[in-house]
């Protein structure tokens, strides 16, 4: 095993190559490639429209069981299968979501990966990275101004100024934003009314680009953001402020997929990051096609456990983009098991071969469920140094049980020679072309409907609860041709139910409906279950107290 | 004379060289220039570093008569003049300032330059650039998400939050975030308080970037920034919230200066656009050094005319960095000469000797202030197709009767061809060693009268008109160490005078100072006279409206 270093340390360490002898991995030229410094680079959509006649490689889908303070390491996973692969003899890249900046500053941020399955560089992508980020908080934000600039000059458009849904965005932790009233001080600045913030990941702008085939595609799904209401409810679009086209001209860049390198030199497309639960939580379409277009393998990874991620992957990403994932991977961990299981985090150390029965079944329906949209699945034990042998195998009896394999993984210590295995059981499921892959449910079901196919099939809820006006909302969606939308689920990424102190495999509860909400551009309805945090506050002493440069002029405290 | 072109045609028929070979006419060596994309790039902290031993080059100003609608071509003179000095046979480089994104999308954007005369690639620089504003503004709000934080945790600082000075800033044309209420919604959103966005190029972190001479002088500026004022009227600094080590990571990628080029490939330095009202309105201090270590000449300009941006350039800029500027260069116009004198317009195509003759006071008063400071002048002729012999012969005869000499440039429709004579001339008053620079008043002057020597020796006003309040706020500070910074005048840039529409050469007005600013972390007091705007609107039609992408996936409208 390797020596223990931490995270940044060995990301300080890596032997980086130049970006374009990575793209020449993947067969892209190094005109094609427009540089961000010698160690990030945008694929250039020129590129990118050449290969649209090429074969597609295999896209495996990493995802994980609920997750728990114990620490999954889905991303760890992706990139070490990735790894794994190209190991042993594949061309594969790996996708996988930006960062949030904001976020940064609070706690400390987040590697892409860990141990020695990582990519970099680190600094940057928990940074400002390419840009992306700042090119959505511009365009979303252009159209917020454009509106109220509307209003000002006379409000043509008749616009009700109590119903302008569209708020604005920023890339930081700031509660006083939250709720705010705008256009204070008099005649010059406006009709004063109240609006918000959100931070930048949850905007709807995130989403179409996440979604968006092409530059084409980006300006018609900006165009048909609904932003206002009129006095007799009929929506006002973004295209009816004639935003759309400048909005595109903002993105056009940042539409570009980012392409960045593991520590073993293997390609990684980092690109897009919208929120997982009010939105859909997956990289980007056009990075994840791109990287098919270039592979034989492309591992990929959805936000939060299979419940959310992998349910808004088949349904949304897969289903809008026509991709057919052949295989999924289910990260796992002994500790999460045991910790399902009803052991308390401080006691995870000492072996508990009973509790880890006990946390199981949670494994066991993300198993079935994954199996349902006919998907083949394998389980990786992302291995812990405290795993026993009695533990490990009581995870992999379980899994055998539920007619899979479960196989240790320790790239998180030695990088891909540890995940060997699993990437040759990938390759074996990929290339049997034993995928039948079809989504939970279909196009033309009711909206409600399809929430409680979603509620009853992946949770094991018994019923969803919505008011009247909830289900009038939906129906007034259908009769305006929003009907035919995937639904997004905003609830608890901790457990199946809407509780998120309800670990393993609970039955029984009901899934409560708060809220809808419409995001046309995007193309799917949101069924918010509970709250959902769309501005984050600092916390007592945000990370950012200690954030610094050190006299190496490396970033301190970041991480 | 070149065919007629539009300044974006000429832009995008560009024979561009890769970064690369730009930097190396400068001997950077690749792997100090951080690529963006391939025909933008930053010179790395560690090359500028390496610097520090070089003797510099030339510094030359060029600054301008007050604008007029007419338009002066100071940019277009400051590229034209690069280039032509490189044409016979120096290493020239030029500095110039970034553009604000916001603006863009209201007014139709600006070329950085025109003509023959440009820095190319023009899109990017009116959009993300290499995303310096956007850092910026990160690095700014970030500190106001501290600050509500702080007080929202206890107010440990013992804040009034009735006297937050510290906004927030977006860089986008917004007249709605003007004035705002913040921490609406209840106990988990804060205190509610009224505050505001100004646009991001007005933000004093924007100004600290740009006078900063490296990373450790950037966070101990941001550390001495005043953001808000206890109930005894004790300011409370940047340090105390503990911001300024995270803020110093957010930028330091934005304090690298950026190299571009020019039509005809040399080199072209565009970092930092501070407001030339509110704050000094020049390009960064580490760009303008860093290019007198590289070329043995290097070209700049400061915003507005000579009564603002040139007296801001030696008093501010050059005092704090110890530039001493070896000539200056004062950009008239025919046109301009005749708006001076009275001519409208629509009356500017006949021609008007007599007009020109009566107009050319304001040209005379630029000349003797900018002799003033110590450095020997000469004026650019910049020339339009409607000038005439007669009218350009008077422009020369008033500036020689002025002991100055004026000479026709013609670098829009040729290049650097059309330049060469004050390429030569420039020379000759460099190597001549002519300059005696000194700022116009020394630091230990009291602050008010600093006011009175700008508004008496350059706007040749007879008076200072302030309240009690102001003198007494201006004495305050004296009292609590901040008596020895320079004064930032924010008056219109129209006029000698604080009345836009006296034209020429005002004498007899009075110079009223309605409100003092205190730029603790820039290190300038701000003195504003007249009405400043902070947060610009969008027009009725604001050119968003009509911005896109074409066909070919160029931008159309942004210009």
């Amino acid at each position: 095993m390797a020596e223990f270093k931490t995270d940044i340390e060995i990301a300080r360490a890596a032997n980086k190559k130049p970006i374009q002898d990575i793209g020449a991995k993947l067969g892209i030229p190094s005109e094609h490639l427009l540089p961000y410094g010698h160690d990030k680079a945008k694929v250039s959509a020129d590129f990118i429209k050449s290969l649209r006649d090429r074969p597609e490689g295999k896209l495996v889908l990493v995802t994980a069981i609920n997750p728990t303070p114990a620490g999954e390491g889905k991303t760890t996973t992706t990139v070490g299968l990735g790894d794994g692969l190209n190991r042993i003899g594949k061309k594969a890249a790996i996708c996988i979501r930006e960062a949030s900046l904001g976020p940064n500053f609070g706690m400390k941020g987040g590697a892409a990966g860990g141990g020695h399955a990582q990519v970099v560089p680190m600094e940057d992508m928990n940074l400002h990275f390419t840009g992306d980020f700042h090119a959505i908080t511009s365009a979303h934000n252009l159209l917020s101004a454009m509106i109220d600039n509307h209003i000002y000059w006379g409000n043509e458009l008749g616009i009700d100024e109590r119903r302008v849904t569209w708020r604005r965005v920023m890339d930081m932790n700031d509660r006083a934003l939250r709720d705010i009233v705008v256009s204070l001080g008099g005649v010059a600045n406006g009709f004063p009314r109240q609006t918000g913030f959100d931070i930048t990941v949850a905007s709807e702008v995130m989403a179409i680009l996440c979604l968006a085939k092409d530059l084409d595609d980006l300006q018609k799904r900006l165009g048909d953001i609904v932003v206002a209401y009129r006095r007799d409810k009929s929506p006002v679009y973004c295209r009816d402020i004639k935003a759309d086209g400048a909005m595109t001209v903002l993105l056009k860049d940042a539409m570009q997929p980012n392409l960045v390198q593991t520590l073993e030199n293997n390609p990684a497309f980092v690109h897009g990051g919208p929120f997982a639960n009010i939105a859909h939580g997956c990289n980007s379409v056009i990075a994840t096609t791109t990287a098919l277009k270039l592979a034989d393998y492309v591992v990929t990874e959805a936000g939060f456990g299979a419940d959310l991620g992998a349910e808004k992957f088949f349904d949304i990403k897969c289903r809008k983009a026509g991709l057919k994932p052949a295989a999924a991977v289910i990260v796992a961990t002994v500790r999460a098991m045991k910790m399902n299981g009803g052991v308390k985090k401080e006691d995870l150390g000492s072996e508990n071969v009973e509790a880890v029965k006990k946390g199981c079944p949670n494994l066991g329906r993300h198993i079935a469920n994954t199996k349902g949209f006919g998907v083949p699945v394998v389980v990786a034990i992302n291995h812990f140094v405290s795993d026993t042998e009695a533990e490990i195998q009581a995870v992999k009896d379980y899994v055998a049980e539920q007619g899979a394999e479960a196989i240790v993984c320790r790239h998180w210590a030695d990088g891909s020679a540890g995940i060997e295995d699993l990437a040759r059981k990938v390759v074996e499921m990929a290339e049997s072309d034993a995928s039948n892959f079809s989504p939970l449910y279909p196009d033309d079901m009711p909206l409600f409907q399809k929430i409680e196919t979603i509620a009853k099939r992946i949770y094991h809820a018994d019923e969803v609860i919505a008011d009247k006006s909830v289900r009038a909302q939906l129906r007034q969606w259908e009769e305006a041709g929003y009907g035919h939308l995937p639904v997004c689920m905003a609830k608890t990424q901790y457990s199946f139910s809407t509780d998120p102190n309800l670990r393993g495999a609970p039955t029984g509860h009901s899934v409560p409906v708060r809220e809808v909400r419409l995001s046309a551009g995007a193309g799917f309805i949101v069924a918010i279950c509970g709250e959902i945090m769309t501005m984050p506050g600092l916390p007592r002493k945000p990370s950012a107290e200690v954030i610094g440069l050190n006299d190496e002029g490396n970033v301190e405290g970041l991480f």
